[in-house]
């Protein structure tokens, strides 16, 4: 078992150094590299694996939402991107700069999209023009860009993958419906097919998108206690539609602004998989989101009928995502590669297995062993990884739950939140000076006003005067 | 039906103006438009559905054939395109360049990929060790950029959407083997998915791309005679290997340079299926890639039951992809609207169609009219759709053939050339000197030297040299 140890020893423990074991997972599943762009990284198969699992059925959730997919440029003209101040002075400080084509200067700098706003807007003002062609739901899948200073693969890049929606709508009810109805969207899928629990609510001005009027988020809890923004929503009102006259002839005749809203989810998602489920032996990947789900391993392979057994198993189970480990290395190797990658079930066939017509499936989450009958592995396989999918989701519901405290008073506020990794939940006035001091104080943000509000005191956690909203707060990535 | 000609009218015909009747078509099919970006365009849903069910299917077939999806960063450095020497000359004239981060200048001018031959160079170079690490067989659909000066939408514009293969081999047999195969998944794509057949062979050096030893190309022949390239397939031999040092230890422990390939295909396609299969009413669309395969149209639809039944024949065919056109346009207009976009087969649905428990379905591609019984509409619709299918790729196989021809004497090859629109099939001595001066006197390039090589005569058609090849001529988009 010596050779074996070896691939997980090279994995920082995750309580010795979250960063660096996170780093570690990285690399050592394969997910992704960095390349000879700063900055910019290269997702291998095993992650863009994932990304495809993600993409496919958040795709299928959003069209049965009525959205349609579209592909707009990648450039932005500088006079387009100015054309909405808020949104403008988010953006500009981190953009890339497109000043050449081919040999000649341009007459016009073009930025590199680091989100599409500006291009959905220019595109809707000449394509809508009575409330017959409203609403409109665009979505689309592409790359981003963001010129970020510090980097962390698949959490913070300078170019990431991810999708946009843009929609606009007659009314501003309707708007606030979409804007709400995605957000439910994203956060059903992460607790659904990711098994990440997330808390739904309200970024404060201070947080919300540049240009939006309300910004919606999900917030999951990572491993460490920390936050990750998993995905936001926003409602535009009108601003943008004054912003660049989109505008629609009404049923009464009457000249309307649309009311816009747009919401993104992206590759960091990868990174809240390796940070909820991960553990010192690798990823832990929910059934339902592992591109592989069962990774079958001979036992003794060059015994005769073993590799035969192995593959007429691997046609059995076609139902589900399944390969063989038929390479050259040693079982106990696959055993761990297996785990590193965070494959489910591993289903060990060995010559003595054959005999009594029996297989051993092992639980990737919890190494539990269990020993099934050839004649009912199909169900068992099945039964198991949707155990497995429901205990990921419950255990991280445990861990979100007990990394949750309260405080109603600054000292309590401050202790806790030194102390005790996870979100703090505390009373606000509603005022950015208090969110100020709290990044100041403790390098933790609002990370949102949930919909699911209490009353824990009627005063302001920093400040003491009377509070308005509930906040959960945390250090965030 | 004076409201439903307009719809029709407004399209010029392709008699009268191909390239004008293109515009049309890809405007009132709503397909893509332009954008305040010169020479980008936007894909609007009914165009990217359409490269959504391409996507979906060649991607299918490449993971048949063992391929897997990465994604690489869209910036290339200079020093990195700068590497391998003709394939830095090839594109450095045409690609766009960042200078700035946010608000700094960048040290090194990054280019937006043109394609990534670079960075996959780049990361195989430290991925590659030993012969256990080969083949490397990876894929990655994304968008690229070449400052074109003229940009007609779909057919060349300055970003256009991908897929680029990139593999990399122990040998130069395993290389030019995946060369073929995935020129060979491409040419039956076309065939079978597109309905578009088309011609196999290699680029002459003249035509083949920056950096490679050979070119692979399928070539299809559209409505005006025009040449299209609708995918190529390249073997760089270790030419990159050697200029971006991937080498791998064979068994012996000897180092080796790697072999490579790369092989692409664009959105270039929806510019295919307009030119080979639309007519003067607008778009015509094979059943296979069709986003919508049927659209059924309400007859009288104000009528007591008949959006019933539209609604309850959409779900009895809901093995299709069906839509029902319930809004409150007329019935002709629905006609025209639905023939504009493609849709290869109408099914219209009156009260009198009820009381007969019928149907009547209308084929796109010949406007032909069966009426069927509603009992047997799923196996009448899905025997319909395979035989428009058929039919679409038996007109397409016709009309290519109608459109080659032969010339072995210069006289006849200029006269063929300026009078009969397709392809000349001649014999070419090897020489560049004779493809420049075809290119001068006709405005035609070498299309390909096809896999089925014919004897036309001994002599090169152009100077009357010993010929070497028999070479597809034409003018080409």
């Amino acid at each position: 078992m010596a050779k074996d140890k070896k691939l997980v020893e090279a994995i920082t423990s995750m309580d010795v150094d979250f960063a660096q074991w996170y780093t570690d997972v990285v690399k050592k599943a394969e997910l992704c590299d960095y390349t000879s762009v700063k900055g910019c990284m290269v997702i291998k198969p095993a992650g863009y694996a994932i990304w495809e699992n993600i993409q496919k059925e958040l795709d299928r959730r959003f069209k049965e939402t009525g959205v349609e997919n579209v592909y707009m440029p990648i450039f932005i003209p500088e006079s387009l991107l100015q054309k909405e101040k808020d949104h403008v002075e988010g953006f500009a400080p981190e953009v890339a700069w497109v000043t050449h084509g081919g040999l000649d200067p341009l007459q016009e700098r073009l930025c590199v999209r680091p989100t599409s706003e500006t291009l959905f807007c220019d595109f809707y003002a000449g394509d809508i023009h009575s409330y017959r062609d409203l609403p409109k739901v665009y979505n689309q899948w592409c790359s981003v860009v963001r010129w970020e200073k510090t980097t962390r693969p698949f959490l913070r890049t300078r170019e990431f993958l991810w999708q946009e929606g843009h929609t606009a709508h007659a009314t501003a009810e309707e708007a606030e419906e979409r804007t709400i109805q995605m957000l439910n969207v994203y956060a059903d899928f992460c607790e659904q097919e990711l098994a990440i629990p997330v808390v739904r609510g309200q970024k404060t001005d201070k947080e919300k998108f540049a240009g939006a009027e309300a910004t919606y988020t999900i917030e999951a809890l990572m491993h460490d206690g920390k936050a990750l923004q998993c995905g936001t929503s926003h409602n535009f009102g009108d601003g943008f539609a004054k912003a660049f006259q989109i505008q629609y002839a009404a049923k009464d005749n009457s000249l309307q602004y649309v009311h816009q809203t747009s919401w993104g989810m992206t590759t960091r998602l990868i990174g809240a998989l390796i940070m909820v489920h991960g553990d010192d032996n690798g990823l832990v990947l929910p059934p339902r989101i592992a591109p592989t789900q069962v990774m079958i391993v001979p036992i003794q392979q060059q015994k005769e009928g073993v590799l035969d057994k192995a593959f007429e198993l691997r046609d059995v189970l076609s139902g589900f995502r399944v390969k063989v480990d038929d390479s050259d290395k040693s079982p106990g190797w696959k055993f761990s590669e297996s785990e590193m990658r965070g494959i489910p079930v591993r289903l060990e066939i060995g010559p003595r297995d054959i005999q009594n017509n029996e297989a051993v499936l092992v639980r990737r989450d919890t190494h539990e062993k269990i020993t099934v009958s050839l004649d009912e592995v199909v169900a068992k396989v099945g039964e198991l990884l949707e155990t497995i999918q429901g205990d990921m989701l419950e255990r991280a519901r445990k861990h979100l739950a007990a990394h949750t405290s309260e405080a109603t008073d600054y000292d309590t506020f401050c202790r806790t939140m030194d102390e005790k990794p996870g979100f703090v939940k505390a009373m606000w006035c509603g005022c950015q000076e208090c969110e100020d001091k709290i990044k100041e104080d403790l390098s933790a943000t609002s990370r949102c006003m949930p919909f699911a509000q209490e009353s824990l005191s009627d005063r302001c956690v920093c400040c003491g005067k009377p509070a308005k909203k509930m906040v959960y707060w945390g250090r965030a990535y």
